[in-house]
């Protein structure tokens, strides 16, 4: 099963070799994280894409200095709604109204109960749930690199207050969860290249109730 | 590129017809979500697979009467951590010491400032994190489902409390957050079948700093 294989191939790649990676491959790496689905079709989140080799330059010191920031050739930061506003429920129905010529306001029972149920959520619950939704699509674009033969790097692991300052994610209402980095392996200096990918068993993660 | 291809063929299927998907079908759709990579290998979330309609029959009424809850043949429930204890963080650590055939202690000092940090937040703060997780595998899942030509329903539309008490999920210290139905497509009554798939679009979806 091509997935499968795609999955076991990667590796959390720690030492990049400055290669670029083609923008073709980029885009498709991306398109997977924008076909990914989403609670009641919200996508609350966006990619900010960052090849600009000041920029990553910048990055590094917030991701604590971690080299696939500016060996990479391409970072992809996932970042997430700060809030659901109802312009924000809205859009996404309005979008499906006019491309799939359904009746205006077809669905307007559903996304006013959605958006109440909003209502009575505090702003970190809104945040909560739309980063979960980012993460299908990091998981997306995670299978998409290695489909094509791009390593790539999931992170947490940097300041996102101060990425989100950087980047003015403040201002866009959106904070930021997660960065993939993309770029190639360096094979000769990654310590991690040849070591044994490491899984929870499947006796420990699957409960059958069959 | 075969995984867009997967992506544009799935939908949020919202009638099946009650044929059964084929157990090495389901065995390779949860490896999918066994393979995701997790924030320092915790791998904070399991799989409960359930096809006794016994129990699907119980879930429906908590997951809002949802039809495919039924007739779906497995439900895969993804539940994940209620909060990282010191034997939680210390397993994926021990295990790769074991695996990879690293010396003991090999990554100590990452552990246990990893440990250290859990232990200024809340338990709240813990399952959001093993949360986010679980969406990877969740993402992975879907797509897994899609090669294989599953239908599958991601679902969040349900009380996570009583199926945890259901499951008796909170005795195993998890908290369910996603369902996958997986099942095959009732073209004939499913609405939602040729309907084309609406996303956000790519230039709102996506920003570039290059």
């Amino acid at each position: 099963m091509r997935l499968l294989e795609d999955l076991n191939w990667r590796y959390a790649t720690k030492k990049m070799n400055g290669q670029a990676v083609e923008q073709a491959k980029v885009d498709q790496i991306i398109e997977a994280a924008r076909l990914a689905p989403t609670s009641s079709g919200l996508h609350p989140f966006k990619v900010i894409e960052i090849s600009n080799p000041a920029i990553k330059e910048k990055i590094q010191p917030i991701a604590f200095g971690q080299s696939q920031i500016v060996d990479a050739s391409h970072l992809l930061v996932f970042a997430a709604y700060d809030e659901y506003t109802k312009e924000r429920v809205d859009a996404p129905f309005l979008q499906q109204e006019i491309e799939r010529g359904l009746p205006q306001g077809f669905a307007n029972d559903y996304k006013n109960s959605l958006f109440e149920r909003f209502q009575t959520q505090t702003k970190e619950d809104h945040f909560n749930h739309a980063a979960r939704q980012a993460y299908i699509g990091f998981g997306l674009a995670i299978a998409a690199a290695a489909e094509l033969r791009v390593d790539a790097t999931p992170m947490e692991g940097f300041n996102n207050q101060l990425l989100d300052e950087l980047l003015g994610l403040d201002k866009l209402g959106l904070k930021s969860v997660t960065i993939l980095t993309l770029g190639y392996r360096d094979e000769q200096n990654d310590w991690l290249v040849n070591l044994k990918k490491v899984r929870v068993n499947k006796e420990d993660f699957v409960i059958s109730l069959n």
